[in-house]
């Protein structure tokens, strides 16, 4: 009956494959690079995104209470999966996680931030709209995040697909955040599916200065083998060694001779902390003498993508002598006083393979430093140890993070906030295979708790360990409910210590500007509305209890760890007493 | 004995006073301008300014949770003081507060946004300390607010006294937010105590303008008293009448004739809305038919300081006929197409006095529409009134605004969140000397919630009571234990309601992003460990009754009222189903 209509006789209506838009050029190319998750918060001008997120086959929407958590959460999930994305809405969203967006900026954590504005017909007649600053303009806050990105694009139906590409480009290869800004029109803007992915990031290396640094790397070598103190040759560790993607080839590096190694404070866990070779996190001054040692006294150092800040260098104590240095940076490498570059670290690191192998495979002299092998050094004796607790003993910081240090296991994630958590666990060796996660350059504190949430997205088969402070939770804890929804595995020690400690310790220790409110923890899941065990903790015992029972519980784990408000661990002890000083 | 020392001999110890410094003076100057208060969190580069605040005698600190709210609390404050004031510390906190601040722009609110930085010292060797990008720069922030505030400056030891002085003037005076970025060790230089207060702001107002636009006025008004349809004059009032202090005069205005009047919804409660001739909020065609009458249909029309924006206009629908308005601006004031200036709003409000006066005042020509005074108008019936809201009706928006509008009293001041609390408070006529705060321009959900303790703090006599939704209220909830604390008489009304609904209504009514978490809002004193009664209601009676025992609690009440969640009222509806359209 063919197009008649009457009853009986419908054609099936002929339905148009939906239009590829701009937002879907967006999803695919976040999906090529890596992301499988957009957290954020609804807005007006951001719905019509969502709809595409919510009916994308491989990309999901993860919705936070408000937009600061969202960005740390992108952040952390960024630091696991190389990539992170956050879609907020136009002004009061998208300014809620700027200081977000500027800690991943801080430490090379390339996040995409989506931001749903006014549709270009509204931008274009200047109306006085909802999110603005009344003016008409819809540029102020595109403007705010000059510094704190390191591409930014106003995405416009003509421009978006390249533009997004650029901005997605810069931000996988530079490990820094990006910024685009959607009008909610452009979203639906038809664009040609891409017909390629986006071109793989090419290396910048200049062969022939390769070859040059690696050349000058072994006469350095060969020549501190004979004059150092210390170990023949050593390796410091920096945060750029994962940033760069160059896990692997640090591990080769270890590998090709049996170097004693240590990693700053900012790279803890990128390396295995019960190699034997492995001496512990370097903080200058304030490192285990054995660790110092290593690092300061070989006869040469390579410092491998390393960035000394005041928090992970004792504030500044570090003493490297840079005639014998071998430092490799993002694209420069040096070696003594020469500098060679452009040179990216993984091919530096991937050079210097061979060189220290050579090192280690020349004839012995039996006069020689190089007949013995750099001995492990010798743990420092810690002031307690785990032995020493005993069950009745009341919780103190050293106690505690002893304590949650014997019950981690290989594949635990453990996220330790910028304060008495960060610092307590930042000498304690960890379990191969656990990822560690702090932010000691940004530093700011509640990062880690929205942070759980974003690393029990990225990665649901590990178990996630947040330790964090009453203080810095307080933050944050609007998202200890998602937490409890999307982790079963998560488990949360709260530091009960009544307040700031990290500021009573620099500065005002019974100063009421220091004080919080007592908030009662275990009530966490009854408020939330959400299933957990929820425990308040005074004693050794109890911890171990409640962490025992952490371990075998199907559900997430809340523990109220109760310690005293001005007990601090040793290494921020040392850190305050000089930042107070200063 | 003298200074012999000996036992039994001591001098009393020569105590020097303590020398007067920048923190000082710029405690001093916020005194003077109104401000009793400093919210904020504690960082290390502020610690020694919070030693200041602490040991003053007149100004009190008040921690939050987190620094945007620290921001939100410290505009509601400054929406009752004329002033209000946070202290953060660099990078992480002053970003985190960037939302509340560029929303004190948007809506005129003068905030101090003091940021604690690192020493001068440690700037100046481009040291890489914690808080900053890492890259020695210590500028970056303070040009990120060049956008969003009126004044900025980074303090020295030097310009420090007069640079705080010129900001906070402009604070003052443009009733902006200002920035004030003070190292740490400038907080600590000694500056001389200021010998005179900050000079009173001097009028731009010319005198010889102020004439010709009072005369053109008159001219209009007479005009139009013989040619509308509506009343022969009205006023419009907006939130600019507040802002630069024209209270006063505005009622001055309204009592020289018998003016029927408006507010906008961004100036609700600047008049007496149990006044006979106020006849309601005006939202362009979203209004009341009766309100739209007196403000479009009038022989003139006074705007007094009136912005239109996008939800408070109806989106735009406001149909005003220039050559029939008189328009008063903050420096600016025009009759019909003709212009006037500089003349500052009072001024113009004052001058208009005389004018209407008159017209009441001349002989009635009884063929004249001027011997009818112009009749209150008659209010529009509304859909159901609160009289057939039974005790048994299931709460829903409707019921909701109406039982809560019963229990206001006369000096409460109400906080409606921009969503359904906002539109569905925003046409119920409030009771004499009720003050309604609501953020209609920058309409950041989350808001209300802080600034319910910046009216506790701010007016302590007077009850705060809150109304928003959940997903809103999750955004903020962290500041509910310190509301507890603080504010003995807040009541906490949190719209059930299972998600955005203001999102809902504009699209995506049942997609996944527009659901929240269901949280437990009768567990917040518990959880938050701080006294207050928290009830759950789900209908009309249970909701007197809550609010009835709210009357007479010596503590903080908490409401989690159930409404339907695709219910909205229906002043929202108007606009979302528009919104949405767009």
């Amino acid at each position: 009956m063919g197009r008649s209509g009457r009853p009986g006789g419908y054609l099936r209506p002929v339905i148009a494959p939906a239009p590829f838009t701009v937002a879907d050029h967006l999803l695919q190319r976040l999906a090529e690079l890596g992301a499988d998750t957009v957290f954020g918060v609804p807005g007006d001008y951001s719905l019509g995104l969502l709809d595409h997120i919510v009916a994308h086959p491989s990309v999901d929407w993860v919705g936070t209470t408000n937009e600061l958590n969202a960005g740390y959460a992108a952040d952390a999930y960024a630091r696991l999966r190389g990539i992170g994305a956050l879609c907020t809405t136009f002004g009061v969203g998208e300014l809620s996680a700027v200081n977000a967006i500027t800690g991943s900026y801080a430490e090379f954590v390339p996040v995409v931030h989506i931001v749903g504005a006014p549709r270009s017909t509204v931008q274009a007649a200047h109306r006085i709209v909802h999110h603005t600053l009344g003016d008409g303009q819809f540029d102020h806050f595109l403007g705010m995040h000059a510094d704190i990105t390191c591409a930014r694009a106003a995405l416009t139906a003509d421009n978006a697909a390249g533009e997004i590409d650029r901005v997605l480009t810069a931000v996988r290869d530079h490990r820094l955040p990006g910024y685009l800004l959607l009008p909610a029109d452009v979203a639906e803007a038809p664009v040609p599916r891409p017909a390629t992915a986006l071109p793989p990031r090419s290396s910048v290396t200049d062969p022939e200065a390769l070859a040059a640094f690696a050349s000058a790397a072994a006469r350095l070598i060969q020549r501190g083998a004979a004059t150092g103190r210390g170990p023949d040759a050593s390796v410091l560790v920096g945060l750029l060694c994962h940033r760069l993607g160059a896990a692997g080839r640090l591990t080769d590096l270890l590998a090709a001779a049996p170097l004693p190694h240590a990693t700053t404070l900012w790279a803890k866990s990128l390396v295995d902390e019960s190699d034997p070779l492995f001496v512990g996190t370097y903080s200058g001054a304030a490192s285990d003498p054995a660790t110092r040692a290593v690092v300061e006294d070989a006869g040469t150092v390579i410092l491998a993508g390393v960035q000394f800040t005041d928090l992970t260098s004792g504030l500044f104590t570090q003493h490297i002598t840079r005639s014998r240095t071998i430092e490799i940076g993002a694209r420069e490498a040096s070696v003594g006083e020469a500098r060679f570059g452009p040179i990216e670290l993984p091919d530096a690191l991937a050079a210097l393979g061979p060189v220290v192998a050579e090192l280690d495979d020349r004839p012995r002299d039996p006069r020689s430093r190089r007949d013995r092998k750099p001995a492990p050094p010798a743990p420092a004796d810690p002031p307690v140890t785990p032995a020493d607790h005993t069950d009745h003993t009341a919780l103190s910081q050293v106690a505690l993070w002893d304590t949650v240090t014997a019950f981690l296991r290989p594949g635990d994630i453990v996220l330790a906030d910028q304060g008495t958590s960060f610092y307590g666990m930042g000498l304690h060796r960890l379990p191969t295979g656990v990822t560690f996660i702090g932010q000691p350059l940004w530093a700011s504190i509640g990062y880690t708790l929205p942070g759980l949430l974003g690393v029990g997205i990225a990665e649901p088969d590990r178990r996630g360990v947040l330790l964090v402070g009453d203080g810095a939770a307080q933050m944050t804890a609007t998202e200890i409910g998602t937490v409890l929804r999307h982790c079963p595995r998560a488990v949360i020690v709260v530091v009960d210590n009544d307040g700031y400690t990290v500021e009573r310790a620099i500065h005002g220790p019974e100063q009421p500007y220091n004080d919080i409110a007592a908030w009662d923890w275990t009530c966490a899941p009854a408020f939330f509305g959400a299933p957990a065990t929820a425990t308040r903790v005074t004693t050794v015992g109890e911890l171990r209890t409640a962490l025992q029972q952490a371990q075998q519980a199907d559900r997430p784990t809340i523990v109220q760890a109760v310690v005293p408000a001005l007990d601090v661990p040793p290494l921020l002890d040392t850190l305050a007493r000089s930042l107070g000083k200063k």
